[in-house]
């Protein structure tokens, strides 16, 4: 049978040069098109292998499991609806650049755009939010064809890991019968290694001499690391903050506030220190350094606008330019790490008065966020709940909308290697609970924060976690309704169509839910409840619900009282030290 | 406040020429950046509005709507990935044509690719799965702009009716403050009605010359009636095939299997009538005639593979090649019910022996799959519980994979005018639950029959049905996995990854899922059981499941033992008047 003995051979190389080239998890989703690499996955038997039956959930699965590895991960799916589904995750993978191979098998060109069933026009189904579209020729066995099929394999892995990161999609036409046959001998065939070359992007000497004339003679410098989890940009953000003396803004989701290191000049509370715009305007900058995405605050990106007349420089791997205030920006392009180590080698020496100011904000402005009530559990105060009882090494991943917003205030500095991840590519509330299941398959007890809205639009990803015994906490915020809404002018307009459009209360019952999916549920009602419910899951591990209900309104005005107060407080320790800013 | 004044008019104008070119139903999801959008179509007041917080529930939920009235159903969504999520049923409404306008927030230029939050490139989003995308201007409330932003509406609406129905997608560019004041007056404008034709293709005589030439002198010929909804096809057939003796073999998704109209000529078991090879052997076809899509029968398709030489007409609306056969076949372009009038104002007379023959074969077949057992509850008998206790007037919606083809198998003809829909476009599994719940909401009790996986696939679905109390009853065919895989070669190898890739069994507890969105829940154990459960849903109204709990294996066995005797009986028949064939 000519015909199986080509789509074993060419399946099975495909497969085998994947996991040489360093594919180590594949996610299927069931299909009859898809059977010849479904069943080559699972004979090759060196692969984990995740199987979904929501194509949407299994996509958002692959990119938690692939940012948290930093490896590609193959996602697996038939002809048809199916690869479309995958459409939100791989938008989400492209803009947080993330390495995904989506492999979709299709009908045969003479099957296309003939009404044939389950097919649909696969051919660059996802435009131009993948590196690389490839339709692959149709299977064949021949020498030539074999190298082709390795060579692709290859170039995918490649392709989708080299910075930046992105989702690589190869089509594969794929003619009935599917049933490959494994009998054949030789079938994964030997292959010699490939080179796989380091990048190493520097500063040339003129464009560091360019940067250095540009801030040496300046004041009051920034260190602004954003959302990134580039390998050493710890060691060397802090290695040039403590060289020349400048105070780092650290994003909630860069490693900076997690872990044993130096954490002087560390300043966590930046959010809520720039929140006023009184104590804004008594800020002056005269240089930001930035590496990674733009922070999640949105008080720094007041800041930004607020300071047009400062040197920008923005540091990016390869390519990007995320800087979404306008600003006249010097784009600055290499590796952060290797950047950031040139400029700490050059002597430069900030007067250290302006760090001082900042520290000492920062000490007074945590010193409000952690004041609690022990008898109220208010949202902000979960993420400070989860801090103090989170074992180390473990997993924080966190909601869009309110829950990143609560962890960038509430989320301090401290000894712990927590790993504190968010799908903040597209910001949506889609696709997170799916996502932390995926970061939880990688082997660590993950941390969920997440709201209602949120949970519920993403609830299939719960079918995963319960289907392969992961080990997972979620901290389920519910103020039954899309609580961010409460914050936004749409609120205080008083529209009579407020709730309908933007509140949006489900009134589901959480209890029931959780126990359909056979899930440990918890609804602590104050702050020793909570601390206890969350130190229980840890200690059970598995899967558990600790649900927090709040309210919309009072959640509102709590966050207010707490940002008026730290204003107050800034402002007046301002006038104090009013000959450094 | 210049801005809000040109933002109001700009939208309000928009809004109100939707409405006054026919639309009806608006399904928002919640978000910021569509704030205008959304506040307008509230603040209209005329429109039917629905809220859901998943986007992807959302679209398939106006696809149902849509489908169920034919007329385009408007969608909204705020900007970034929420778009995304509509593409599984944007490319299903593609593929079915169905009329949907999709309208998405987007942020303004400058705030495009700078990393700004929730900003993703939705320019030609949904690529070539749209009639038209259109950029919108940023809104201005000069004249010429509101009048520009009337004829894009009207447009809109136009395009996505039009033959052959499909999707548009508008993209808007809204720059904050995004509050528009409804203050202002005159604001929804006096707008003189517009001329809307009707069209009317027809066949040229030469055209209707040249297939009468080929079909004159031919014996045995075929009306068939693939998945169609077209206003008067049921007639137009009907009287076609009573004018030239023809048998009409009628797809379940098309509207001649029910209601009061004569239905002589109808042969709705063709396939299982079909197969037998040894059957479908004795077949011989000279000609077909063809409206609506290729008909859900893989049998009928493997008899036109079977046949090549005889002639295939097909008539499409206005464009379209459904022909997955690869069989020479005349395309014919014009109003199907139009063209077939006129085919029917043709005096030709076919001998009614070869329909005699199909008649025959069709009330043998008939009596053998209406064999009812009472202690037993299959799989193909739920189809046949639905037809004897479905109340007239009502919306039967079909999921995918095996429940289309068991209700291709049992839905007989009957005199209920009952509306029988499926998803065939794509063919996919997912989303089926959403349209269902989109179908009820136009106001009819809807009956969905579905697989445990699709209805996992699509459980956000419930969602809506619970918030707007739809009123819907589920039969839920629960045999703990993706069942279709099991009739096909997959199962047959024995592959020791058959039920990992392919089962999938998912172990859920449908009736605490049921509890958990409050839906009323029956799980019947015996014929009778079934009858009552149904009856008793039918009564109540609002949201129920049935769970009909089968085994994958003993419903394989179950259909190939119908299958046998069906073909049996139909071959010793055929021995007996072979001089017809």
């Amino acid at each position: 049978m000519s015909h199986q003995i080509k789509l074993t051979r060419y399946i099975s190389n495909f497969v085998d040069q994947l996991y040489r080239s360093g594919v180590r998890n594949v996610v299927i989703s069931p299909g009859s098109r898809s059977t010849p690499l479904a069943l080559t996955f699972a004979e090759y038997k060196k692969f984990d292998l995740w199987v979904d039956i929501d194509e949407r959930s299994a996509s958002y699965f692959a990119l938690g499991m692939a940012k948290k590895q930093k490896e590609a991960v193959v996602l697996v799916c038939t002809s048809g609806s199916a690869a479309a589904n995958y459409f939100p995750a791989v938008i989400e993978a492209y803009y947080s650049r993330i390495p995904l191979i989506v492999l979709t098998a299709d009908r045969p060109h003479e099957l296309r755009d003939v009404g044939a069933p389950q097919a649909i026009d696969q051919i660059k189904l996802y435009g131009d939010y993948v590196k690389w579209f490839h339709e692959m020729a149709v299977p064949s066995d021949i020498p030539k064809m074999l190298t082709y099929v390795r060579n692709q394999a290859d170039r995918a892995v490649r392709t989708a890991i080299m910075p930046n990161s992105g989702v690589v999609h190869l089509n594969f036409p794929i003619q009935e019968p599917l049933l490959p046959d494994f009998s054949i001998s030789g079938l994964w065939g030997h292959n010699s290694p490939r080179i796989v070359p380091q990048m190493n992007y520097q500063l040339d000497e003129t464009t560091l001499t360019e940067i250095l004339t540009l801030i040496t003679d300046k004041k009051r410098g920034l260190l602004v690391c954003g959302p990134d989890n580039t390998e050493g940009i710890t060691e060397a953000v802090n290695h040039l903050a403590e060289n020349w003396n400048l105070p780092i803004l650290a994003d909630p989701l860069s490693p900076l506030r997690n872990g044993s290191h130096s954490k002087t000049h560390i300043i966590e509370c930046y959010d809520a220190i720039l929140k006023m715009p009184e104590v804004r305007k008594q800020v002056k900058i005269d240089f930001i350094i930035r590496v990674g995405a733009m922070p999640i605050s949105k008080a720094y990106l007041q800041l930004l606008q607020e300071n047009t007349d400062m040197e920008h420089f923005v540091i990016e791997a390869v390519e990007g330019h995320r800087e979404p205030v306008g600003l006249k920006t010097h784009f600055i392009y290499g590796d952060p790490v290797k950047i950031l180590a040139q400029l700490a080698n050059v002597s430069l020496y900030y007067d250290p008065s302006y760090l001082k100011a900042w520290q000492n904000w920062n000490d007074e402005t945590k010193q409000i966020l952690s004041e609690i009530n022990q008898e109220e559990l208010t949202e902000g105060h979960t993420v400070l709940g989860i801090q103090s009882v989170i074992p180390k090494d473990q997993i924080f991943f966190v909601g869009n909308s309110m829950p990143i917003r609560d962890v960038d205030s509430f989320w301090f500095c401290h000894e712990r290697a927590i790993e504190v991840f968010a799908n903040r590519g597209t910001n949506g509330i889609d696709g997170i609970v799916s996502t932390a299941v995926g970061m939880s398959a990688t082997g660590k007890h993950t941390t969920l924060l997440i709201g209602d809205i949120s949970f519920l639009h993403s609830m299939n990803g719960l079918l995963l976690a319960r289907n392969y015994n992961l080990s997972l906490t979620i901290v389920l915020v519910n103020n039954d309704g899309g609580g961010i809404f409460s914050f936004l002018p749409q609120a205080k307009q008083q529209s009579p169509y407020y709730e309908l459009l933007f509140g949006t209360s489900q009134s589901m019952d959480m209890e029931k839910l959780a126990k359909a999916f056979d899930i440990n549920y918890h609804c602590p009602k104050n702050w020793q409840d909570y601390l206890d419910s969350l130190a229980q899951s840890y200690e059970e591990g598995g899967l558990s619900i600790i649900e927090v209900q709040t309210d919309r309104n009072e959640n509102v005005l709590w966050h207010q009282t707490k940002w008026n107060k730290v204003g107050q407080k800034l402002l007046g320790l301002m006038q104090k030290n009013e000959n450094v800013l």
